[in-house]
């Protein structure tokens, strides 16, 4: 089988980190799978469904091989969703990956990552290889036994595809 | 049985009111039985157990009989639940009862009507009877067939109960 | 208010008992509320929603005022729900409550308390009153909240209604 | 890596079988990874969680590359959970995948394949590789995500593995 062509993922464009002492970037991860979880704090859909499944992400798979990272990605109610409330929210809800304010946008309310990566909502969760290639991006919830399967299949991976 | 002498719940005090035009107290739902629901929005047993518990007491009761009444009684993170914060937090919840904003404390963190009331703590559930008495407040989430019996025996009171 | 002509509930036609060392009527829990859950153990919304209902109810209310009766109503699959493996399920699932075996039809399919009430099919939840009136009978899944209202409102009702 | 030796999965005892028109072994599905749900009809952790997961594994996965197979190991209460009853059953619970009656042991309770893949209760789950080749068993209720990761891990390896 050929090697298809995978794109890097976007960096992040982040203004504020929470639950890590320094900036981030998929760079840092390389090696390992990440899963990205894209939120709001007022969003339903994030609290009922993502951020949990988020948490189980970080508690199933070993850290060594696999990095939940959110994304607090504002586009709308942002006189709400300050990080000041984010951070109130992180605490209130235990979250303990690392989570990254999208910085907001020049001339819209989409904020910058949200733009580089076209998500369409909140939330979204993305997979990047170990390689740091973007892998696959889900708008909605997905069900837990398809986005353990999907992250298995990325470990599954040789670290490095055969070089040519 | 004698009459119990059952106290009248503490007027509300509150800055400010989500969906209702006017500001609201226990004594314009004389002749009902109001449930009210103390919560902060960034409290998680709030947003997963006791609002949506408030909604389906105002989808199974007939509004005539059961006045639901929210109350955001903000005891820690003021600065991020600010009303703004909750107003897009009533949009994105679709909350259609009424909410007040409890008045902020003058010397301390916990709000009037929550000292008022000495409530311990967020979600809290407040039944008056059709008199305006207070006739049950509890703490944590409760299951629904129990605040379902609890609100359908105050129903079942007289709506005044025997003059002396 | 006159007093509305309810009936009453027609007895119960029950081969075998489990749960209890005699044979049970109506008439034995007079003075007391009787939500009676009829059943097919392999019924999917009985044994999901209906039977923990019961349960529940058995759990919430005192039983010296609310007696929660089982009724094992086979219309169907007669070989394979019988009194042997009623009694395997009965004690898989840990129920506690008197649990009747409906006395099969003489001519059709349908157990003949069955057939006496009117029932549609199963789960359905039967609420006799503290004088052994018929109050409320409904096919399928009701929630909580309505089912601790309704047997709130029953056991606010004085034990004997005015004598004419 | 050297290549663990895994022994292969005992073949299936089964004196009948519902859903599949003739008897299957594992080996009819060699070049497919096998999930193999053993269950009792009565057991409530069955009923509750381990069948509805088994009916989730084939929804989401290809059947082409992951194959579910009931096994129904009654060591209890075999009066109730017979073959008549366990037809029911499939028919109610609407069960689609292939399920085996497995023999009952000559000299117990434990039935023959249970007792040949030493299995500790119900619900059992057990995945067989591509090859075969007995990989998990694991008693008791796993979450999805875990599952998922698990079937995803056999369907990456190579169908076949170097041979010696």
């Amino acid at each position: 089988m050929g090697q298809t062509a995978f794109a890097l993922a976007p960096p992040w464009q982040v203004s504020q980190w929470f639950n890590s002492e320094r900036a981030l970037s998929p760079a840092d991860f390389r090696g390992r799978v990440i899963a990205m979880h894209a939120f709001q704090m007022l969003c339903p859909g994030c609290v009922q469904l993502g951020l949990p499944q988020a948490s189980r992400i970080a508690r199933l798979f070993d850290p060594a091989h696999v990095a939940v990272v959110g994304l607090h990605t504002v586009f709308e109610h942002h006189q709400a969703m300050t990080p000041v409330a984010l951070e109130a929210f992180i605490h209130e809800y235990q979250l303990t990956f690392p989570i990254g304010v999208d910085t907001p946008g020049e001339s819209g309310p989409i904020p910058r990552t949200m733009v580089a990566y076209g998500m369409q909502g909140t939330p979204t969760l993305v997979l990047i290889d170990r390689q740091g290639r973007l892998r696959k991006q889900s708008f909605g919830a997905e069900d837990d036994m398809r986005v353990g399967s999907d992250i298995a299949f990325l470990l599954a991976e040789p670290e490095r595809s055969a070089a040519p």
